[in-house]
C-alpha cells in the first residue's frame, strides 16, 4: 500500500482555504499512485480552535468542510481530522474525531482516547474520551488509527489509566496510524521521535505519524512527520518548520534502512527557525505585513530585529530609536549600524520633550516627593506610547522586546516596553538570546558586536545595569529554569546548590509579577513551559512556593 | 446529630492563614455541641489554586496543613477540602479530596468524581478522578460525601456519563454532604439551588452543602451554603458574600418547614454586592488599601468610582480629571460633584501640554498625513501614562472603567484606558451599567442625574458620541448577549430578528477585538460568560461564527 504523509499550514477556523489545500495534495496523492492519504489532527480547522469549538455553528461549518473533501475522496482513500458533534447518550457533546473517507463515504470515524490537558492543552474542555476500540479495514489491511495523545501513554507509570493501542493491538493491526497536533518546543522534538519509535517496536508494527506544521498564535508547530518501521527505526522524517508531502511504499513486510535517526534537540538553530516561523505566521495569519520595534541598542531589541528581518523582510522592519537623556551614545550609533547592517529604516524620535512635559504635568501633584521608579516608567511608557501611535499611524505590529528573564521577575514596565501584539523572544532567557544572537552571526557581523559585549542596562536613569537590581543572568536564569520549567519549590532549589537569599529573592520577584505577565503580549512558546496558557497561576496567592 | 456548616473566605495559598480560621471554627463548633463541622471544597488552600498544585513542595505544604487541623479534630468530626498525591498506579499524580478527621485520625478520603472541565474551571488539567464509591460510617450515620461537581449530573442528558450519586445510593446513606466550590453568576444562584434540591429530593435525602465566599482575582464566590431537606426543601441558608456559621440540629426523620424559598436570580443587586466583595478582596489580599480611577465624567468611571468607594472607603479612592481640549465643560464639572458627593480627593490633569508634546515629537514622521484614531489613542494614552505615573508614586492601585459593552467590540484604547490592575465593571454590559447606577442613586442622589442622562462619548474628537461609531446600546447589548453569553453564531442571531448588516458588523468587531482583551486586566466575572479564562478563543481565527 501507498500512503501520503500530507503536512500542511493549517489556519485556524479558515475551513475554505484548508480544504482547499488539502484538496491539492488528495489530487497529488491520487496522481502519485496513493492508496490513502493521512492528514494531521483536526485538520478541517487546525489545531486548536479553542472556544470557537462552543460555537453549533463551527461545528456545522466543519461539518460541510468533511463534506467537501468526501467529494475528493474518489479512488484514494482519505483521512482526516475533525470536530464532530458525539452521538453518545451522555457526556461532553464534541468528540475529537479521525474520519477516513474513501469512495466518497465516511469508511470509519474513530475518536480521540485520552484528551491531554495539561501545559497549552485543554481538550478535555471541549471532547467527550472514546472507550471503545476498533481497527479499520482499508484495502485488505488492518489500520490502527489513533489521534495524538493516544499513543503517549506506554510509559508506566502513565498519565492515564488506559492505553488505547494496547486495546487495538488485541485486534492484530498491519499498521499503526497516528493524527497528531504536537507543538514544538526545544526538549519537545527528541521526546517525541523516540516515544513513536518506542510504540513501533513494542507493538512490532510500523507507524505513519503525521504531525502539521506552523503557528497558531503563539503555539509552534515543527511538522517532523515520520514514517517509521517495526523496529523502532524512522525511515522518513519530513522537513521541519515547513509544508512537506512524502510518499511512502508501505508494505508489511518491508525492511527499511536510514543511516541515522538525527535526533538534535536544544539546538538553538531549531529554536531560531521556530520563531521565525512563528513571527512569519502570526502576520501572515492576522494580515500584516510590516513590523515596528523599539530599537534601544540593547540586546534583545537587536535579536527582535534581525529575526523580524529575517521573517518579514529588512525592508518591513522599521526601527525607532528613542534616547532620552539617560541613553549613552553608543545605544544610538548600535542600533542604527544594526539598521544598517539588516537594510532597514529608521526613525529617530527624542523623548526628552515629552517626558519633561509629563513630569511638568505631574509636578504640582508629584511636589516634593523624590524621583524614583515612576520616574523610570514615565520613560518606558513614553516610548510605548509613541511606538503604538507610529504603529497606529502606519498599520506595523510592534513587536515586544521582552526576554523570559526579565519577564520572570518583572523587570518590565506594564504599558512600556511591556507593549506590542507580540513577544518573539519572551520565552528566550537572557543566556539564550545572547547564544542566538551569536548564532544570527555565524556568518557575517549583523549584531554590532558592541551590542553582544556591553554590559546588559534599561538606561532609565544615570549608569544603571541590570545587575544593580537582579543577579546575574547566568546565576538568575539557572534559578529561573528550576522554579519555572522544573517546578521546584524555593528549598528544593536551594538544596540543589543555590544562596537561599537569592533564590527567595528570585521566587519572590517571580511570584509578585504574575499580574504584569496577565497583561503581556502573547509570547511564542519554544519551552516547555512558557508564560502565557502553559503556566496558570493565580494572581492573588499568599504561597511562597 | 448536629452539624456545624462553615463558609469561609480563605485566601489561594495562605495555608497557614487558612487553618487558623478553620480552627476558629472547629472550636466554636464543637463548644456548642456540634458533632460534625463542614468545610468547602479545597478549603487547606482556598479553590481554585490553579498551577500552583503543579509543585510538589505546594502539596506537602496542604498536607501539613491537614495534620494540624487533624490535631483539632477532637471529640467532633471534621470535614475538610485539599488536594493530595494519588496512590493510584497510573493517572494524573493528584485528586481533589474530601477529608473526613476524628479522634485525631483520618477517618475517610472521598475523590471527586465529576471534574468540571469548562469555561473557568480546568480541574482535569490537575485531578484524576474517582472511581471508586463508598459511603463513610460516621457517629452511626452513613454519610454520601461528594465534592461539588459530583451533584451537578442529575439531569438527562448528563454532562459525564457516570453519576457519583447514584453509586453511593445504592449503599443507603443517610445524608448527603457537598463540599462545594461554587462561584457566583447572576444566572448560576437560582441554578444551584434547583440543582440541589432536586438531588435532595430525587434521592430521598437530607443535604449539606458548603460553599466558600469571596474573591480570588477574577472569580467570585457567593457562599449561600444550604441545609436541604429530603424533600428538597431549603431549610437553612447562610448569608451571601460574607462569612458564615450555622449549626444544624439533624436527625434524619425530622421535618422542617421555611416559609419561602427565596430565589432571587438577575437581581442588581446581588451583582453589586458581588463586586463590592470583588474589588474589597482583590485589594485586602494584594495588600492595597487605595484605588485611583480616571474620572471623565462618563457613566462608567463614576460607576467604577461609587463601586470603589464602597468597598474601600472614599478616602481611599482618589479621582484623577484628565481634561483635553474635546472634554466639554459638563464632563469636568460632573465628575468633581461626584468625588464631592462620594467625599473622594480629586487631581485635575489637564492633558493637552502633554498631547501637543507628542504631536510636536511625531510631526516629522507624520508630516503630511490626516489626523485619525492615531491621535485620538494617543489622548488615551497619555491618560493612561499619568494615571499609571500617579500609581506609581502614591502607591495606588488603577481601577480600569471600561465595560463589556465596549471591551466586546474593542472600543477601548490598549495601554490607554483599557490601563488597570482590576477591571470592576468588565462583566456589565452598557445597559447593566446604567441600570446599577440607578441602584446606586436609590436612596439619594451619588452618581449626579446629569451623568445618567448625557449620551455617552468618549469625548477624544469635536462632539464625538459613542453612537457616531457603535448602534446604540439596547441594541448592541442584546446582540451581543446572544453572542458571547449564549454562543449563537451569526445567522442564528440574524433568524432571531436582528438585522443582518449590523449582526455581522458587532460579530466581526468581538472576533477582530480578541487580541486587545487578550491584554486586558482581570475582569470580575458576574455572568456565566465573562472575557478571561472562561472564554478562550485564538487570536488568530479565520472564522466568522
Amino acid at each position: 500500500m501507498q500512503i501520503a504523509l500530507s503536512q500542511i499550514n493549517y489556519t485556524i477556523g479558515d475551513l475554505d482555504g484548508n480544504v482547499d489545500r488539502m484538496v491539492v495534495d488528495i489530487r497529488r496523492a491520487r496522481s502519485e499512485g496513493a492508496d490513502l492519504i493521512v492528514f494531521s489532527e483536526l485538520s478541517i480547522c487546525g489545531y486548536i480552535p479553542k472556544d470557537k469549538l462552543n460555537y453549533n455553528s463551527f461545528i456545522e461549518r466543519c461539518s460541510d468542510a468533511v463534506e467537501r473533501i468526501k467529494r475528493e475522496a474518489d479512488a484514494i482513500g482519505v483521512l482526516i481530522g475533525a470536530p464532530v458533534f458525539s452521538n453518545l447518550k451522555n457526556g461532553k457533546r464534541l468528540r475529537n474525531a479521525a474520519i477516513l473517507l474513501h469512495n466518497r463515504e465516511v469508511v470509519a470515524e474513530v475518536y480521540k482516547t485520552l484528551l491531554p490537558t495539561y501545559d497549552i492543552f485543554d481538550e478535555y474542555r471541549y471532547f467527550e474520551p472514546n472507550t471503545a476500540f476498533q481497527v479499520v479495514e482499508f484495502n485488505g489491511k488492518r489500520l490502527a488509527i489513533t489521534i495524538c495523545e493516544d499513543l503517549w501513554n506506554l510509559e508506566v507509570p502513565g498519565l492515564y489509566p488506559v492505553n488505547p493501542m494496547d486495546e487495538l493491538a488485541k485486534q492484530e493491526p498491519d499498521i499503526m496510524i497516528n493524527l497528531s497536533g504536537s507543538p514544538y518546543s526545544y526538549n519537545h522534538v527528541d521526546d517525541r521521535k523516540m516515544r513513536m519509535c518506542n510504540n513501533a517496536s513494542h507493538y512490532n508494527l510500523p507507524l505513519v505519524y503525521v504531525n502539521q506544521v506552523g503557528a497558531n498564535t503563539e503555539i509552534l508547530f515543527d511538522g517532523g512527520s515520520m514514517f517509521i518501521d517495526a523496529t523502532g527505526t524512522i525511515v522518513e522524517e519530513l522537513n521541519t518548520f515547513e509544508e512537506d508531502f512524502r510518499l511512502v511504499d508501505w508494505s508489511a513486510n518491508a525492511t527499511y534502512t536510514k543511516d541515522a535517526n538525527d535526533f538534535h534537540d536544544n539546538d538553538i538553530e531549531l529554536i531560531h527557525d521556530a520563531i521565525v516561523m512563528g513571527i512569519r505566521d502570526y502576520f501572515g495569519k492576522m494580515k500584516f505585513r510590516s513590523a515596528i520595534i523599539g530599537s534601544s541598542g540593547g540586546i534583545d531589541s537587536a535579536l527582535v530585529h534581525a529575526l523580524a528581518a529575517e521573517a518579514l523582510g529588512a525592508e518591513q522592519v522599521t526601527a525607532v530609536l528613542m534616547p532620552s537623556k539617560y541613553s549613552s551614545e553608543g545605544s544610538v550609533v548600535d542600533a542604527l549600524k544594526l539598521a544598517e547592517n539588516l537594510g532597514s529604516k529608521t526613525y529617530t524620535l527624542g523623548i526628552q520633550p515629552m517626558v519633561d512635559s509629563v513630569n511638568h504635568t505631574l509636578s504640582d501633584a508629584f511636589a516634593g516627593m523624590e524621583s524614583n521608579v515612576t520616574e523610570e516608567n514615565i520613560q518606558a511608557r513614553s516610548r510605548g506610547l509613541l511606538l503604538m501611535a507610529m504603529s497606529n499611524k502606519f498599520g506595523h505590529m510592534v513587536l515586544n522586546t521582552s526576554n523570559k528573564s526579565e519577564t520572570a521577575v518583572g523587570y518590565a514596565t506594564l504599558y512600556g516596553d511591556m507593549c506590542g501584539g507580540l513577544s518573539p523572544i519572551g520565552d528566550l532567557y537572557k543566556t539564550q538570546v545572547y547564544a542566538m544572537s551569536r548564532y544570527i552571526n555565524r556568518d557575517r557581523e549583523i549584531i554590532p558586536i558592541e551590542i553582544l559585549e556591553k554590559a546588559p542596562s534599561a538606561e532609565l536613569r544615570p549608569n544603571q545595569k541590570d545587575s544593580d537590581s537582579l543577579p546575574e543572568y547566568d546565576l538568575l536564569d539557572r534559578i529561573l529554569a528550576l522554579y519555572i520549567e522544573e517546578q521546584r519549590g524555593w528549598q528544593e532549589i536551594v538544596r540543589a546548590g543555590f544562596d537561599e537569599e537569592t533564590v527567595r529573592r528570585v521566587v519572590k520577584l517571580v511570584d509578585r509579577n504574575e499580574y504584569k505577565r496577565f497583561q503581556g503580549a502573547p509570547i511564542l512558546r519554544i519551552s516547555h513551559r512558557a508564560f502565557g496558557a502553559g503556566r496558570q497561576m493565580p494572581l492573588v496567592a499568599h504561597y511562597f512556593n
